[in-house]
């Protein structure tokens, strides 16, 4: 079984890095990776993370470096096919970056049938609108990007590169007025993070602390690692990757 | 404000016809924007439905007419960009079809950084791995493909299509035994309904009824009704698709 | 075998509804196979129709929602993959809008060549730069979008839809001035609808009548109905879908 | 004006080169635009002709060298946009070719849209299906490729590569059961040239003679030569490339 | 053993015509292939050169008519594909246009790798930034497009279409200040044409002669016919191509 | 200034870690950036590497993660974009992988053209067939991968990851018959790393030491250190890309 970090490299509002998903999600997959590997309950090779993947919502803000839909999933499908004609048979991808939860899905199901790996999708922390819980109720659940939780992880994984001196809260909650659309809601809307001023962030960094950032690190790891363990005998009633002709594969 | 119905064609187990995401996508839409029209609510123009969507993973079945993640794309791209030229400034997608959710909220996010599109995506019924609540406890929460709440949906839309005498249960309760993996669990998997068996169905139908179709149809109606309206006013603090310059929409 | 009616969504002048090619297409395929299957000469698919197609000639009118020629020849693909597999061997596209007709041809093919399906492109009226005769003799053969017959079309099959009040004669009489170039000339030439005015439509609906309507209409399923016959029993001399290896498809 | 020679490299049975489409097209286009140019009746361009193009129909004969509908498009917008930053307004192409009509039409209208120009394509024999009168009644309409008519060009425009004695008379006149289908006909069929056999003619080139050959280049000369005067002072009632967007043009 | 000549249609500045490129390649090739197969060292077929290919160096000078990156790998994909179903196996490129020179190895290994073929890139002159040497001292090494050795070439084959009194020496002297980065150095530099002058060339072409030019041009006729042997009979120690899977060649 | 490592993740024999050229473009381009900017002659950005490239000749090797031209392209392409609109105007690649140097030339370009960058390209160790020096004689400069000079390199920055008891001498000799053809030859070929045989290295590793590595590392910094300062204050004498036009740049 292969791990894949997916990151990113993207504007995090004055007080973060753009390196910041690409830190917590390679961070939290060494670290559940190597856990597994020290208790021998499964095989894992972990992959060279991706660094750049799909962050258009942040496209125009500077430090900001995205792939399209439509490269990205190039890079994924180049990746399976590789993994698979090296004897690879599953593939987790442990994602840092909430912008890639979507087109992950689909990249998923396109392994799965084109190439046949048994392909497992994890974030770190699960975001809001995949039904992730909040990670501070202050936010309101609006805390998306560079907020409480992101700004906690990294204080606790870079505190050198965390600038909270800068740090402002920056929660919409405007979009607590409706019910049907928003993060995590049953609709979802297209934003950018244009959409919500010209800082960049949403939510609430001046709450973060090293602690807070060290439990959900602990705690992302944790559920990781159990993961892992369950990809590496997961099964489905029948195998029907098989069960496919050349041209479905195409 | 414009509103596409997202239908498919594609096999639903030996008791539903392909057309089954199509009729219920397009009724529902139909009613719902008919109900705020009625009311005065909001002005909205109802799009000819997406007949043929991404049902990749039901390729190799017979009846199922899939179009990859890369040709669906371009043709909610198109779409956008006629809308947009057209004045169109408003898009709400209800999706009667799954496996379109993940690429949605990808086009929803394209369609507003390229073309300026506030956008929206709704289910008719919400799924189960996007926080939905399974339509019938007796499945587990398993029932994601042509199970009871699809059938009893047809068999309130369109009885004469549904043959309950080849209904038979398949529920796939060997995936309770995993608590990070599965539908609805923090992290998916890349299934293919043949991974679940030969018929292509995932739940149980025999439980169905018109009743509980006409419940499940009519709380989906009401809830796109609201959604509709919220959608004709909803904004963020800023509105960010102005502020890209070319080169980022490129 | 499969049919698949080609209908449009765009502009069609002040007089027509953008749904006019999608709704002739449709009625003329459904009444054709329906009158087939009653006739029992052969069996016959009715495939969902494809709403939006390649309107690019009225790109930037209100109401025209267009597929690019590379959308819509990988929409073709895609759903000529899906039939393959399904164990279609026969396609006939019914096609209503006359901006279609040359990418059609080069589906047929790609179809033929790729999937091994037989396949068909018959139009509801042979446009005149394929020899069709002009539905009305008062247009010169200029009656190429929204003229005497597609209005006479409609007035018949949707009359509610028709704006006989907004109706004007607009035939470019000059181009009748050029012996080589034109509508149904030999050497054809790339236009828009713009290039002919503010309006959109290309033609004279002034003299349409419901009845010239239902007479147009009667023929084209009657000529589709004896279509669909004779492509259900369709032979060449060789079956050369079999002699091509795998390379060659690709 | 610009005058671009589509010419093909394709088998054309066991007598001809699978030069022959390259050869017409480029001695035709050159005679044309010199007799043009010698007349001082417009000013022309005449660019170096594609040699490649669009030969899908006979993939898989030694000798062809086929580009597919995506390449060969690409091609032509590429070479469109080019000549619109050369400061070119009006394009004809000169195809010798039958297999690049449909695409053809695309392209006509693709670079009219996207780049402004005025296209027009022009063939050097107008194709049966394209409303051309058949070149020898012997073939009954039925000699596409290698038949009467270009044998008898390449007799007289290159006779040292023309094999007589392995000419062969392979006419399906099978096809003339057919009313609605066919070459010509009004509903079209996607064939290969292996459909028709393996020798990859179609039609009588027994009867070929130099002298026809001569005949039906002068004419076809005389008409590309009209053609180009006409397309050099060719309008339409409003010029319709300002009027759209860059979104439209897309 | 296939040879294709890669020429190019572009500015060569004021002195040169369009056609340059594509000239010296066709000739260089007949030749050398004319010289092969008189000798009898080996069995060569002569393709029709590439007229059109990646000038993207010189987009937006008059007379350049250039393909992408994308459209060029197409077309080169096609073709390597049309002539492994045709039996050849081997394939030399013979190009005389530099900046073809980066994709051309690209495609060299595309080829082997999807179809198998023993591919080979040479060069009528080769590039000062491939290690050939500089045709002329006077131009430091700077003369690339447009100098002293390709105005000698066009005295040689086509005097007529050389203007002399147009010809000025360009020699971008002040990049001799570099030490790392330059035309041959070891750090390459993305340029075009245009950040030279608005002349287009670059280079001295006012010590062109026709005596230099058939000293070059033999030259290279007599590299190239070597190369033509070598590559007949070239082989690795082991054949490569039959080790991949499918998948490895997608 | 931006500086772009390119690394790759492919076989390099039984010896060397799949990492090797990620190992070494990233560290030289560190060490390069962080002797720049101590001594304060040019401001530089070190980009994350891109750890998965063009490998494709190493494809169907376990280990060896391969992205196809056209994936990579568009992945430099989406880079440069973010660059530009982020407000760099020049880009150095530091490239570890020599199948890498033809796509980045064309990178290079397309880069200039699309986004007015300025950019370079810089090999840690310049490829025999881009006019470097071999790093050992016994090698008759035929040690292109997995040979005397990545070993050396790796055993001085990575010793604990090369498996020196595994290492054996790989050097096609019988190339060196060839005159015209060959690596840093006139005439390059299409090779697979298979073409050489199951081991997957061409060169002789069993030469290598940590004292020639370290040399071999400090010369490469040392070299791009230079180079960095000099892309810093590159120009040419006119700044062609503002004389572009749109769509010149599309």
């Amino acid at each position: 079984m292969a791990v894949l970090p997916l990151g990113a490299v993207e504007q995090h509002g004055p007080h973060l890095p753009v390196s910041t998903d690409l830190v917590t999600a390679t961070e939290a997959a060494t670290a559940a990776a190597g856990a597994v590997a020290a208790s021998g309950a499964a095989s894992v090779v972990l992959l060279e993370p991706l660094a750049y993947t799909k962050s258009d919502e942040h496209a125009g803000f500077p430090g900001t470096i995205w792939l399209s839909w439509d490269t990205l999933m190039r890079v994924l499908i180049d990746v399976g096919r590789s993994l698979a004609a090296s004897g690879i048979t599953r593939l987790l991808f442990v994602n840092g970056h909430g912008g890639n939860s979507a087109l992950g899905q689909v990249a998923n199901r396109e392994l799965r049938r084109r190439f046949g790996l048994r392909t497992f999708f994890a974030h770190v922390a699960t975001p809001r609108d995949q039904g992730g819980v909040p990670a501070s109720g202050a936010e309101h659940g609006l805390g998306v990007h560079g907020g409480h939780g992101e700004t906690s992880l990294m204080l606790h994984l870079r505190p050198g590169l965390v600038r909270m001196d800068l740090a402002e809260r920056r929660v919409p909650e405007d979009l607590l007025a409706y019910e049907q659309i928003g993060f995590g809601r049953a609709t979802s809307f297209g934003w950018l993070s244009s959409d919500f001023g010209p800082e960049g962030h949403i939510g609430d960094p001046t709450t973060a602390t090293a602690e807070a950032g060290k439990e959900l690190f602990e705690h992302a790891v944790e559920q990781l690692a159990r993961t892992l363990v369950e990809a590496s005998r997961f099964t489905t009633p029948a195998d029907g990757a098989g069960a496919l002709g050349a041209r479905d594969r195409a």
